[in-house]
């Protein structure tokens, strides 16, 4: 390691390379650990340009890595090929915001959060949106194609960017930083790029949509009888809200219960713990009516019957204080700690099936407690299982794999996703071997090995190496 | 040519392979011109894929074929090699249509006119809509990823896209109909496979997004000085009506007299006719006040003397004739004869540079009539010209060259692309040698050559040979 270290530091320099610290070589679940590895540490385009480029006639590998968030192992190499950690964390310049034509170019190495700053200073929106936004960065949410809480109106990171600058694995740099709305000039390399996870070629800056500011703004919780009741709402919303629903966050019982459990300090908002539950948010422009709006039908839905409790926020202050419980169920997940995690997609009317065959069939291989939370308004589930009060995670290690097959199978029946926004990294690359389409993944492997011939970019993340 | 229709008859028989007619054989421009080729019309997924891979074996191209309205040449193959037509026209089913998960599963032979028909019929919107709705095919158009009149709110053709089924270039078969907002499941092949012209494979059905219907809508044709005042008042306008802006059209003073001069019986809506002017349409749902707003926006837009003169429309009929008179002018292009057309798209802020600057460059080459309108919310200009009264577009085939490169040069020194909505087909694939990004290019054709190592599909669209 310290052969190759030295071979870096002579050709980059000592302030651009170093041994990665612990925070590099690992991830928030703990299911990844690198050995120690030279970090890179660009500025510039061109110096990735010249690392990548270094690294393939040496076939190095290249681990890109961007705020370290990632759930699925894609920032972590545990493998044994020579390789090197490419932080893009220097690379953190607003290039410029165009408010006019709703835009805004930022380098890969911006932290989200100070990305919807610079939107919000400018009186618009970049309304990307995620736990994690406190240290996740764009080149990171772009490389995973990451989802948040605002999908259903605004779209995933997919859908938010314009164009990408980005070093290919040969080093050479793709100069997508276009500022256009339609862009019909061959394939969409843009794409490509997003959702590989730095399989394909490292983003080191994205032009980014912005939008404007909304003026009103009404979020509601709504106590409910199932899952299948939210999806009723949520067709009647929006039909009637045409547009402007933002987030439809479902709760199950044991969303509240944890957070109870494990966060006393955050206030419950119902006397009584709702089977199941939605945070509905609706914003739109001034003079929309918005509030008028949602208030009309959430008053129709409680008289037919389908609401059986609601509170309805009064301020921003009672607003942020739903979305602080909603936001801390990550959290006190973590604090009891899952036997497995899943981040999943159904299409919206095969929920219902979903939610009501899966605790059966769980329960023939282990007693568990399920904590199914997540974006319903996109489809998107996580669908975590804990051990039982009393019980300890590695209690069930030997069942891990046969409750995720369970549910991955069940997903895959009713035509859904095993990854919904979390990416495929390292953890679910041999699960798509077996979920995946088979002309897609030959595909994928047809398009890696000609654009990374040495395969240099993130090895073994998104496209596994085959038995 | 014989031999092949009979090699072709023996394999798939007399009811799927004939002659193809004139109507196969050419494009709405008139500059692609096809030798005879043997037609197929397979009316299965399965037929399509046995058609491809038959091909593959013997190396004879395919060019998918939708509604032949497109306008680059991407239908017609004018080479020498061995070529069938593979027409989607009898894969026309509605599959299935979801309106509670806002989803709806067409082949690709649906003309886009019954596939938003399908969604109306649900209570939903399918909101791609373009001049040739009556007869392109939604596998085209997704090909193409089409753009049109409602991008602004509802985006490109691949924004409309949720997952496609198609046929690669071996003959396999893509099963990608996921009725999923979210799936991170490795590289996105639905977007390599939209926008590729079918240079990458066949698309032979796809799941749509739908959306709720507008039940609100407003209309109005603003008279106004220039373009940049219509950027201002696009932002002012989405700044106070987020998000419901659907439309937001520019007509220049040539294509209000085009009109006259070629359609004397659509009503001119102005008494005078303006050198610009912009058609907006704003929609959004039940009590969210559309009308008022765009009054009030309006009117404030008048006071402040941003706005001339100024057509609201007071029924759906009146709404109708306005856009009616923007949808004929492309038939009255061509029933003057453009000497060339150009579909380009420019940073929005930086066109009216383009548009005050263009006239005098190309009055150094010739002396000709400029009709500059198309979709200005997206950056989107059609920037066509025309010989000068009295003469005829074949006066300028010398010079023609010359214009469309003065034209490209310009839109290319301002970021901007040549080809915003129709592609680059056969027309612009050498000029995308020119202007597109080295990178980029050289991964496409690595791309293309990994993925269709025979070079059967759609030979010659989009990636040119290299001299």
């Amino acid at each position: 390691m310290t052969a190759l270290l030295d071979q870096f530091i002579a050709a980059f320099g000592a302030d651009m390379v170093s041994m990665a610290t612990e925070a590099y070589l690992g991830e928030p679940r703990g299911h990844y650990i690198s050995a120690p590895r030279p970090l890179l540490r660009p500025r510039t385009v061109d110096e990735v340009s010249a690392i990548v480029r270094f690294c393939n006639e040496l076939s190095v590998g290249v681990v890109p890595y961007g705020g370290g968030t990632g759930l699925v192992g894609g920032q972590v190499y545990d493998g044994d090929r020579p390789c090197i950690i490419l932080s893009l964390e220097r690379m953190n310049a607003l290039r410029g915001i165009y408010p006019d034509e709703s835009v805004m170019v930022v380098e890969a190495g911006v932290i989200l959060a100070d990305a919807q700053g610079y939107a919000d200073a400018h009186d618009r929106l970049f309304p990307l949106s995620l736990a994690a936004e406190g240290s996740c960065r764009i080149g990171g949410n772009l490389a995973t194609n990451a989802g948040g809480v605002q999908v259903l109106r605004y779209g995933n990171a997919r859908d938010l960017c314009l164009g990408v600058e980005a070093v290919l694995p040969d080093g050479s740099i793709h100069h997508g930083l276009r500022r256009l709305r339609k862009d019909n000039t061959g394939y969409d390399l843009r794409n490509l790029l997003i959702g590989s996870e730095g399989s394909l070629g490292v983003i080191t800056a994205a032009s980014l949509k912005l939008f404007p500011k909304p003026r009103e703004v009404s979020t509601a919780l709504l106590a409910l009888e199932n899952p299948a009741v939210a999806i009723d709402i949520l067709g009647r919303l929006n039909t009637q809200l045409d547009g402007v629903i933002s987030a439809f966050e479902l709760i199950g019982r044991a969303g509240f219960e944890f957070v109870a459990e494990q966060m006393p300090h955050i206030r419950q908002p119902f006397a009584q713990v709702p089977e199941w539950a939605v945070l509905v948010q609706a914003a739109s422009g001034t003079g929309s009516n918005v509030e008028a709006r949602m208030m009309q039908a959430l008053t129709t839905e409680i008289e037919r019957g389908s609401v059986q409790d609601a509170v309805i926020a009064q301020s921003i202050a009672q607003a942020d204080a739903l979305w602080e419980l909603r936001e801390t169920i990550p959290e006190a997940n973590r604090a009891i700690g899952a036997i497995a995690s899943h981040d999943v997609s159904i299409p919206i009317s095969r929920i219902p099936e979903f939610i009501e065959t899966m605790p059966a069939v769980l329960a023939r291989i282990g007693d568990v407690r399920i904590n199914c939370f997540g974006h319903l308004g996109d489809g998107n589930l996580h669908y975590n299982i804990f051990p039982p009060w009393g019980a300890h995670k590695s209690d069930f290690a030997d069942q891990r794999a046969a409750f995720s097959a369970a549910i991955h199978d069940k997903v895959a029946a009713l035509g859904g996703s095993i990854s919904a926004e979390h990416g495929v990294g390292r953890l679910k690359a041999r699960a798509l071997l077996r979920y995946g389409d088979g002309a897609k993944l030959a595909a994928m492997r047809a398009i890696k090995a000609a654009l990374d011939p040495q395969n240099i970019m993130n090895p073994d993340a998104v496209v596994a190496k085959e038995d």
